[in-house]
């Protein structure tokens, strides 16, 4: 299964959208183009949520956006507010319970959330909450938040107290889109793990888990939602609650790394800036004679050009990714793979014959696929391949809506840098440095998460990672 | 659309099937069968859950048994234990988030419901649930009583004090199986108003809606559950506990009249020996002078041959209907309607052609549809069309898991027997007496309710019904 | 596999349905309506094809009529002329390339075909336009007729002729649409075998299999196709061809006995009076005292009427059929078909314990249904089961549009009568003689094909068959 | 429409791919991972054939390889030899009927057949066929290739000189695979327009549209199939006929300009080389002053990196495309389009914010596409955009199996550069010249058709083209 490229990547859990409109706007269409921008951030399940004159209509599935929503589909769901998700799952057999946004009936009427993060204490709280009767239909932190804001409305006058009062018994990464008969909703955790911005198309907001979605609709960008920020958009306009939050921020630099998209612009900073960035600092940190800088496409091609213009060495397109990677593609047995099929990926050999190579990647997860790559570049002639990989050894796993592979099979966990060069094969091997790393967010208002490479999570942890020590980090 | 036949029909709202396996059995596969065999007591969903190691499996979809269930998927529900159900679904864009049986984690780890009936008062157990903060992800009573179990669970000793509780809670009409990581436990209410039954497989139980579903899986029938029983059954085989009942039992007599399958058992009495002598009883209630007895198909054949066999009329088929009837069938538009397409029925005029016929169906609702097939015999050179009825007028709405219309389209809630004759076109129109109709399951050990004929509801009901206050009709 | 009960029946190969327009009608919806009607002449695949302006356009699908097409499939097929077909498959993995209607372009437009029937020389006609450089691209007659019509157009002067030429060439069964850009034809073969009947619907023409896909669509009967007949439709009305024929007729007699629905009438002969005479036939050559008689649903049930009436055996419902047959349903295993899992079919067991039964079927195949029914009435308590049969033993394979299986497995083509009750467990067994048998189609304008029974071909047929010298049987 | 970004290229029509399997293969497999590697020449359908034991065995259907096949349907086609096919249709509602590979029965047993090009002269050898009678039922060149070979075969020795004969009739462009019982054959048009090239695994043979379907099954490169050149591999291994070809050759130029995948190698030019080489041309054709060289993706990137190192330009990426694109995606309305929704692509503002920038993309086919991308640059902060098109201005319909749309649609066939620059807003355009992009496949063994630029068709076609006379473009 390592086999498959795409499984060394690590992978992001989720992406929001909301939209509510005062311009006669088609929110579930625009909700499913801003969906579509975000669907690299999760592709097994999506779902779309409109307010319908005090109820909720919904449409969700497993699958691609455009696989899911039909026209039909769409123009079935009319209404002045909308929230949309995208999903990808870490379990195999994942029920379509999971899908979001979670549409839920309580006290004050219906209500409808979407969730991008991981709460660390969600264990804790559901058992806090069976052990007064609660029943939990699905797996998603989605239904524990419902549970804690409903309850909370209960006893307070408005729903933005119940959500203020939730916020302080969860704790984790949250990007929060939610939907109410009247208001549309984004709350992000006080720490800004995860990435939450808004635009606006003339009278009307938009929330979105990345900037890229804003582009998409057609949306200005405003700002960022801040750490603990909660925004209230409803007919008036929109409010906001600050909630209270540490001295420090901590947004996930794997969403510059890794996850978010080049066109988007995340606390200030460019994705692609800081792509580039580390790849200028990765040719700093370790320079390497050599005749071409290729980048493993896609997400290792900025961070090249940006190891070219640095070292001055030529970039030159030396992989070629299929363009059309499905989802229930038929893996190669032994027998294929013994015979060298190449499907997702494939040297170019007529750019790489008989040159030294420097290599670029975002990231080494397993290091399965790195070795399968500098295989076939020597395959295809190269004189040396020199990898360079734009972050740092992934040591730890990620408690924040990350999926890591368990640390056994981080293969940085338990090897050095040399014994890391030796199983991918290569020739050389020079990873960005923490400090290099952290520098590359050029312009950032956020300081980071760096946890998966250096075990300083932000907070308390369930399990394997170090406890909330590591204060050199904190900056 | 009252112009497909099949629409003057009350709709019955579920079947529930259990099996707890001491044979080696496939349960999936048995269930699966099961709920082939209950299909006609619901056709828009159905659902299979299984326990699995202290997990629980499952898969349901909106659709026939056939089509929602393939050989894989039921290869991937494994356990000892399974339960199903089939729906029938009162809301024209159902969601699935509707079906069941519902999947829940609570305190004391998993457990799966299905449900058959209607809770009488959900909405204001809801109400009370939603103000301590209760929220509900779906419309069905199944997730009602999920959270009373659970609640009760928490400060009772075990899962049948808790279920006895939430039994103390809820009125209305319910056949209920429940899977548990380690029993199987089966609930009828105290009235008896919908029917379960158990069997069994040499030393594996099984309990189902109606007895066909216990030939169907080549199970022999033990016995009914008993109003007001829950029986669990668990490694140490079956036991029972009997919570207080009145001193009087209400199963649903429409049961008998449409809704179960003629070779079913209930209560004692056979549902074909029932409809049989429904038949009869109306060839001396409803005598007329007539060349053939006709029933329409398929519900009314059976109380058809009665007629024949009681007033020596000859036996005839008449209306042959089409096999091949699917949800997604196209409706004629109305010039189609007006050239006089005859999709699902038809008359067979070489047989009714000159003929006085005696037309017996089980119920007429809103009376559209015995009017086209009225037309249609005579159209088919009928000379005389006599409708016999073998149940009574139907005049009042359901509150116990039966989908009727309102009121204003019941066409005998608001017409003389002699109004409906004129709207059908018939001849002559008789319905089977009330007496009568209650005689007609020889061999019932249980009374019935029989509140869409005579508004004598069993309990308290939310709307136009009348209260509880109709003593003559209890017996 | 034997083990499914709808498996042992002969099955009919196809049905066909044509319609002319005069009067705004919406053909692609009506030729639904009348392919619907039709289902059960072929549930494997299904297809469409309307005239539009010198286009065909078309739609054709494996599975049923209901689910192949939608509203939006159907709006898409507009056109004056229509032709429709469903077809029965004789192989387990059937090509989409063999639905009907085969649409093709030749020298002077296009044309469609559909084809109910069997062709008994077409492998020699394939062969012979295989040796002048034909292609085939598929294994239906259709195609074979086509280029023949295609060959012969070239030299003649309009389709007409060359239907008539290639007429002279085939021998076999056939009852064919032909759809071109201005007319819709049907065709009759020389013996009548198959059969085709003509209906109006106001100044529109309709063609079908059956007369009941006329009364589906509202159209009244005008008369039979007859025999060797060729009857065009186009602007100008409908004008006919009358081919030379023999002076016998062939209509398969099996259409009366299983194939047509029971409110169809062809050639004059009502198929419901004919079952009931067979019934009642069957009452006279094979009586017996008992104590009730019931029908194999849905085909023995008619005759099982008329024993009843000739009898004065009362009538009744001893065996329940699931209503819910789809094409995908998953077989019990070895231990479940032990488990006597009953799936299909049930016993009433109220209806017939105790009782001396006469059982009628239509016909028996294998004998291993028929076998599994008398156990399960005996299961269900039966005393005694005689069977009956409404038609004579199949001895011989049909090579006229009827899947027949091998000789071999056919149970009466090497078993006596009294063998044949021995192994399917009856108390006694009769079955209808051929006299009887060929006497039951009253008003009848055609004689029969009963070479299933007498092996009397009416024509040479390819392998097993006998020559055509049964002179006895021509009528 | 034009706005679909996807939609201002030109289209190849197919991909073909065939195994000859001597060493225990899954030849179905094998020849999935050959489509999945050629699915960018034709997204619309796709099939595989197998031989199985003189029988013929095949899947076809619309839409993508990997939602085509199945592991089941993978495993159904099992044999030594298959081949396989891709399409892309230029009809909007295409039937199923198209998809290839065709298969068929003629005198000689079976054969499938998979054709990549289009016929000139189709419509004249369909007519004459028609005039003899032939059918036709299909509009694919494959249905006319395969009637000409069967009616040779009937009057010649062997497939070989029945197909030699063949291509005697045939004129246009075409790489074929024939599938017979025995053998696997490719065939390359005498002018080489279409490419074909044979790999080897093992002791077995592939041949393929483009060497990247060889890297995909692990394959190594033999050799191209030659211009003229009919290549068979049967269990004696590969034989060879060179039939009559003219001096010269005329390879598609276009492969090497858009169609064909950067790491194929096409008669020995590398496709990668090809377009770096044309940007490095364009560089000192068409330099100017600026800050940044981008790439429209996909195809415009690898002249991007040409130009950059030929200019000193630094290298950047401007534009990111979505990488989910769906065939079924909604495509946005008017008012959606004028609020700016940004679907397929967006520009990274931060990296063009205040530059120079030189835009490269291979072709302009109808201008709309280039105009919305200038805009979305100059939108995103681009000071200047400078337009570069590495290839020459298209004018003219190719007839050889590219989907071109009609000249009028052309915007190079009616304006000046300087008018095309003015329509797409750029501030410079510069276009290839026709001597600089001929020049581009170095090492290439073949010459050039560039009919789409120069007008000078190789051979006779029949409509808007001239004629056969263009020779000062003969090589």
């Amino acid at each position: 299964m390592n086999w498959d490229i795409r499984l060394d990547k690590l992978n992001e859990e989720c992406g929001v959208f909301g939209i509510f409109d005062n311009d006669g706007l088609d929110v579930a269409k625009l909700t499913y183009y801003g969906l579509y921008a975000l669907q690299h951030r999760g592709q097994e399940s999506a779902g779309i949520a409109v307010n319908n004159d005090g109820n909720i209509d919904y449409h969700k599935d497993m699958g691609l956006v455009p696989d899911i929503f039909s026209e039909n589909v769409l123009n079935g769901l009319k209404g002045q507010i909308a929230i949309g998700h995208v999903r990808y799952s870490t379990t195999g057999a994942s029920h379509r319970e999971n899908a979001q946004p979670m549409v839920i009936k309580y006290k004050n009427g219906k209500m409808a959330l979407a969730h991008n993060g991981n709460l660390v204490n969600a264990a804790e709280i559901r058992e806090n909450l069976e052990e007064s009767g609660t029943i939990f239909q699905s797996t998603i932190d989605s239904e524990v938040i419902a549970n804690l804001i409903s309850r909370y409305r209960v006893t307070n006058n408005n729903i933005e107290e119940a959500i203020e009062k939730m916020m302080g018994d969860i704790r984790g990464s949250y990007a929060l889109v939610i939907l109410t008969p009247r208001k549309l909703i984004g709350i992000r955790d006080p720490l800004g793990i995860r990435p939450l911005c808004i635009g606006r198309i003339d009278d009307s907001y938009v929330i979105a888990s990345e900037t890229c979605a804003l582009d998409a609709v057609g949306a200005r960008f405003i700002r960022d939602v801040l750490p603990g920020e909660m925004v209230i958009i409803s007919e008036g306009g929109l409010t906001s609650i600050q909630t209270k939050v540490p001295d420090t921020t901590k947004l996930c630099i794997f969403e510059h790394v890794y996850f978010a998209r080049p066109d988007s612009i995340i606390d200030g900073a460019s994705v692609h800036s800081a792509r580039k960035e580390a790849g200028k600092r990765l040719a700093i940190e370790h320079p390497v004679e050599a005749d071409l800088v290729i980048g493993v496409p896609d997400s290792g091609l900025t961070a090249a050009i940006g190891y070219s213009e640095q070292s001055g060495i030529p970039y030159e397109q030396g992989l070629i990714k299929n363009r059309y990677v499905g989802r229930t593609f038929i893996q190669p047995d032994q027998q294929q793979r013994e015979t060298g099929v190449k499907i997702k990926l494939n040297a170019i050999k007529s750019a790489v014959e008989g040159k030294r190579i420097v290599m670029i990647d975002d990231s080494i997860v397993r290091g399965t696929t790195t070795k399968r790559i500098v295989q076939m570049l020597k395959d295809a002639g190269a004189k040396e391949v020199h990898m360079r990989v734009s972050s740092s050894p992934i040591k730890h796993s990620c408690y924040f809506g990350i999926d890591t592979p368990s640390r056994k099979q981080l293969v940085a966990a338990s090897h050095s840098v040399e014994e890391i060069r030796n199983i991918i094969g290569a020739d050389s091997l020079g990873y960005l440095s923490m400090e290099g790393l952290l520098e590359t967010p050029v312009g950032s208002k956020c300081s980071f998460c760096s946890a998966c490479f250096d075990g300083c999570y932000p907070m308390e942890v369930p399990k394997e990672g170090n406890k909330f020590s590591c204060e050199s980090n904190k900056q």
